[in-house]
């Protein structure tokens, strides 16, 4: 009975520290006094807990209180050198960046790469590129990282799983050989789930308790936030709606099925239907960017919107409609409070978002759509390193979880 | 802080009864020992709460419990003559029946009824069973009752909200006209919803803490768990997957709209096309049953299936193929650990959870289906009555939740 009653004592204080650690984190400097309140413990309990905690260098007394009226209380802050970083990585660039122990990002810098070259190549020049961020912005010391991948992930094991879009990723360990490069505990998600964490501590999602973020990048997937956690499904591979069928028939998407919404409606998708038009003189502005730059992308066809040229209005409008069909049958099935649309494609501007909206707002059942926001990212790339560095800082604020 | 400490013990109290309640519910009669080491307190805190639920008539000692070595621990059981009502209303029959505090059903009684008749009719139709029940099995008191209807349901307020195959029943205060009649606190929910819970607790569902609950009746409805909870979406009304547009065109659905999955593949859908069938003289088993009974039901399919007529055989697979093609999507999207199939059309037997398994598994990602059961319903109607019954069970033994 004494060893279980040793342990239960050790799992609650981790469970404290965690708490404590976030509430400094999510709601800035507390007196002691709030402290108490907001964790339900008593004034001592939190006394003892903070002078713990300063001598981890993980939290500091920063001076008095405001008053609330009787005894003074102790301004409680999480240590000011704490750093954290944030790689996210796309089909086509990354972003690395360091953030302080609340995850305010100190510096965030990106860089084109080509997922496909493989994870050698790509996390050498992810952690060249977060090298340069950590010395330019004086940092002395990395508390953890955070790692958001194009594709499905094994969150326990920390390693890339089946990713439809990364050959040579399957299976590779990518936390614990960035773990061992940085010399620091480090997490590795999906990147939807990090941009989804992103954009609720620092973007449009922060009151949103139920939420989908919907990135149309290269790819298409999503991040799903269920009573204001991440919802990551019995396999890890929760949100993989680019795989989706949304006709019978169609071109062979990158997974090797047809039919995927991925294929008809993802950036790829997109620059592919953008260059056969253009080799087939369906469209002059098109022809005209395809002689220029020797290939087309889905942001050539936002420019081409942006000329008045039917086709790209077509296809921009096409993809939309897409991403709604699934939408509206997502939107019925969860009923979510806020759809955030992120990634590259959104750089085409409001006719794709005016689109999903029209299509999702028609297909679903009015009850669902009543008060259902469709909005666009706020954070863009910097919201995958705020949720990288936040799925980090949640684990080395809870030192018993189990991070590489 | 004097009273912010009182109302921090009250709630902490409060959660204390209802974990403790939940325990003995889920676990059968434990010892004041395996309940202080579940619970996380001390042998002297759960002697005192021990105690004070005795005095409200919620937990008894039930003498001595099986030694463990050391002092002999006393057994803890809820009290014996703790009774609920559960309820569950389809769209053309009823189920009332009584548990005991552990859920287990004491008995249960069937009735057919006509949910568009109104809900005073059903109602009082669902109340006189119950009643009948409460009597056969010699019920004293009610502690509380659960019901569960064929639509969505605003589950904080104990109304129906906008139900497409239920005229007659939007905005109508379910909960409180019930809880009048019977003196007691009820909860309303979802038909799917507590027929999901019913499935988790004594079913199939027993060990899966994030899975999908298909009803295919006269309509199609989903129930949503996820990490062990119900998942009910901002507005209440997820998994309302009847009404997904699985075509661009097709039948008008009862909502109103049209290539609504219920409108291809639910109950009344299979009824409908099999009296078309019949009367276009395309099926001679058919037309023999319609000629018999005046009408057709998709039981009837059922049994023309039995006699191995073809159309029939195609009716069930088509409608498994629309119902399978929503499922594909949803899988992608919730990596769920398992689907139960249940709902009367369900009695059609293996054809239509075969083709449903085929369709699912078919165009998922291989990740997804790993390890994803599809499997029929064990408990059948009595799975909504013990579903709605612990929903009750849920708030009677936590007393600061609201309920009517």
């Amino acid at each position: 009975m004494g060893a279980v009653r040793h342990s239960l004592a050790g799992r609650a204080e981790t469970q404290l520290q965690a708490r404590l650690l976030a509430r400094l984190r999510d709601d800035g400097p507390l007196s002691k006094a709030q402290l108490a309140d907001r964790l339900q413990v008593s004034r001592t309990t939190i006394g003892a807990e903070v002078a713990r905690l300063g001598q981890l260098d993980l939290a500091v007394e920063a001076g008095p209180a405001a008053s609330r009226g009787g005894r003074r209380s102790t301004l409680v802050d999480l240590a000011p050198d704490i750093r954290f970083a944030g790689i996210s990585i796309g089909a086509t660039g990354l972003s690395a960046g360091v953030t302080d122990g609340r995850l305010t990002t100190l510096l965030v810098r990106h860089r084109d790469c080509d997922i496909r070259s493989g994870p050698e190549k790509v996390l050498a020049l992810a952690l060249e590129l977060l090298r340069e961020v950590v010395a330019e912005a004086g940092v002395v010391r990395l508390a953890g990282a955070g790692i958001g991948v194009p594709g499905p992930v094994d969150f326990d094991r920390g390693v890339s799983v089946s990713p439809p879009i990364m050959p040579g990723w399957d299976g590779y360990p990518v936390r614990d050989a960035v773990s061992r490069e940085l010399g620091c505990p480090v997490v590795l998600d999906n990147d939807v789930n990090v941009m989804a964490v992103g954009e609720q501590h620092a973007g449009v999602a922060r009151s949103a308790r139920d939420f989908l973020y919907v990135k149309i990048g290269t790819g298409i997937g999503c991040g799903i936030v269920v009573d204001g956690e991440l919802y990551r499904g019995v396999d890890g591979c929760a949100g993989d709606i680019g795989h989706i069928r949304v006709d019978d028939f169609g071109p062979t998407c990158a997974c090797g099925n047809t039919g995927c919404l991925e294929a008809f409606a993802g950036g790829a998708a997109i620059a592919r239907e953008a260059t056969a038009a253009a080799v087939a003189g369906r469209s002059e502005v098109l022809a005209r960017l395809l002689a220029e730059r020797g290939e087309l992308t889905a942001a050539d066809v936002g420019a081409a919107v942006g000329q008045g040229d039917a086709v790209a209005v077509q296809l921009i409008r096409d993809s939309g409609r897409r991403v709604g069909q699934v939408l509206a049958s997502l939107v019925s099935f969860f009923n979510p409070g806020l759809i955030v649309i992120g990634g590259g494609v959104t750089a085409l501007g409001h006719s794709l978002l005016a689109e999903i909206r029209g299509v999702t707002y028609r297909r679903s059942l009015p009850l669902a759509t009543g008060s259902l926001p469709i909005v666009h990212s706020e954070l863009g790339p910097e919201g995958g390193v705020i949720g990288a560095a936040k799925l980090i800082s949640a684990a080395v604020y809870a030192p018993d979880a189990r991070v590489g």
